[in-house]
């Protein structure tokens, strides 16, 4: 399975394009667009998000990942193996938390170019094929890097910045749940975030914080948007108060 | 095939997270995303938009819907054969006129559990897997239910209000159109339509109702749209008159 | 392999019912949603960006274009086949670039017709049916057509307007980059725009124009939406300067 991931936003051809460049190279991939709406131009949210995604995915999945402000410049194309799964993608930070958080893993820049590589669209030009030809397991060329020879690998553990809103106004952070205790109290703009287990018995319209299905940490609202209920924006600030 | 139709939205990674958990249950299954943005919070809408969404689709198919503002709550998890068809959601109104229209038809509350299961997302975790299941034919367990013991089984048979509007602003009801003499008036917040045949003969900025692909009575503006024409929001009721 | 290449948007069910009835058809169709967003209304526009986008895509592709406000009326549906790629879509100029474009081109008007065909929805009914017929070889009614005798047959070239704002607020014109110099200034709402290369060089804020990844002029902003920058709208007119 090959699984899309980028900020290309939900309207344009550009996953489209994408997605028809895998199945160029070999009609009977599976592809799903698993998200196109990822933080644009700032790389290092979406490498706190990018690791909790994939992490339900069965080895072997081939993810391509294009956040890529860069694009036509000096920045170097990446392919990384953590854990048996593959991840394409820009030489940015993008997969610092992948190749940080996997056991085993290797890494390495690009060097294969298609035929024609535009100034522009290199998820298109060159990731996708990339994509696709490791999923059908054929060899791709580049050089062997280790794990610090890469941008972001003085990133964080966890990120106590509000990294990604979903559709529901879900405020969802770099914060693993699993590291945080239950009692806690999360505070965003100056205001005390009590946890609640369940959507539904949390009364509608007030705040909670709960570990989401991704296992990150997730500031809600029941039936309401906690972006508007906080006037909140990506990259805002959390700080965590262990309950004595 | 395997169908989804949820209130995700079209942002985030939820509808690919599905789309995902089917394909790794079975890679050659064909999963359409049919619609990502169903009311929210409000079942009892969905409810007359869903069998009119399904209608077309040719026996076999499973629809995975989820509109699910309980998860996580006591409401069981429901799967239905309805002539034929089978879906699976939520026992909340969503799937009952699915039933009460139906000529043949068995329902189970859905008693199988994946081995992890979050308090959010049963799309994914539960929902998607059991559509999976049932389209490659394995047994899901469950408990026999009658077409009284599931929630919404009181509702109408057809319902007077705007259930759904569309990107073009088009607003749709949830009145089977087959049920209304084509010289009827539609009433709209004190505005009297009248009924168009085709768009493209009704003066562009001008509204009428029509029977639209669905069968349901939608009010439309050609090259306009009827949500801005009436300020028109979820849930507006709507008027019959028979034109005597 | 089917693309879809529509004015739907990206809510609604639209998309996925013309993605349903290619499976129905065939179930081992490759469907690729390609663009859910072309300009509503002005199959002129898109008539400029169709060419493009399709071009890469391998022979025998079929591609399903719908931008169809005279639906239900008297405007023909087409099938074009154009250097071996194939388009059905409605008879309004919406395919007049493919065709002129062509080296070699056969048109037809469809003739056959669907068991039922509802009066506002061809996409669903007739376009994607005929694409599926296409894309397993069966035949398909038709009357054979000559380039002069579709609509739009008069249409000029290039474009020199704003054919498509993508999400990222960079603006699309229906000029193809190959005709015009490097060295030429564009000009759009009496503002003077010099050619850049690559986004990742010019200063953040900052717009320029440049060959984009369809080979067509696109006028950007680094880190920023042209479209906010020029308060810029579909159809606004460009002007290219030759830098003597």
């Amino acid at each position: 399975m090959i699984a899309t991931l980028t900020d290309f936003g939900v309207t344009g051809p550009y996953t489209g394009q994408m997605h028809a460049a895998i199945l160029q190279h070999s009609e009977q991939s599976r592809v799903v667009d698993l998200i196109s709406d990822l933080p644009r131009f700032t790389p290092e949210l979406s490498a706190y998000l990018i690791p909790r995604l994939t992490d339900p995915f069965p080895v072997a999945t081939v993810f391509v990942c294009v956040v890529d402000p860069g694009v036509g410049g000096s920045r170097q194309p990446l392919m990384v193996e953590a854990d048996g799964k593959w991840y394409v993608g820009p030489d940015n930070g993008l997969l610092a938390l992948v190749v940080r958080r996997a056991s085993q893993c290797r890494i390495c820049s690009i060097t294969w170019r298609p035929k024609v590589l535009s100034n522009s669209f290199h998820g298109r030009d060159l990731f996708a094929p990339v994509a696709a030809k490791i999923a059908a397991d054929e060899s791709v060329q580049g050089n062997s890097l280790t794990n610090t020879q890469i941008m972001g690998c003085g990133l964080a553990d966890d990120l106590s910045k509000i990294i990604y809103i979903d559709g529901f106004g879900n405020l969802i952070t770099g914060m693993r749940a699993a590291a945080v205790d239950e009692t806690s109290v999360i505070v965003l703009k100056n205001q005390r975030i009590n946890a609640g287990l369940i959507f539904s018995e949390c009364p509608p319209g007030e705040s909670f914080w709960y570990a989401n299905s991704m296992g990150l940490i997730e500031i809600a609202v029941n039936r309401g948007s906690a972006r508007d209920h906080f006037d909140a924006r990506l990259g805002d600030p959390i700080k965590i108060i262990e309950d004595l």
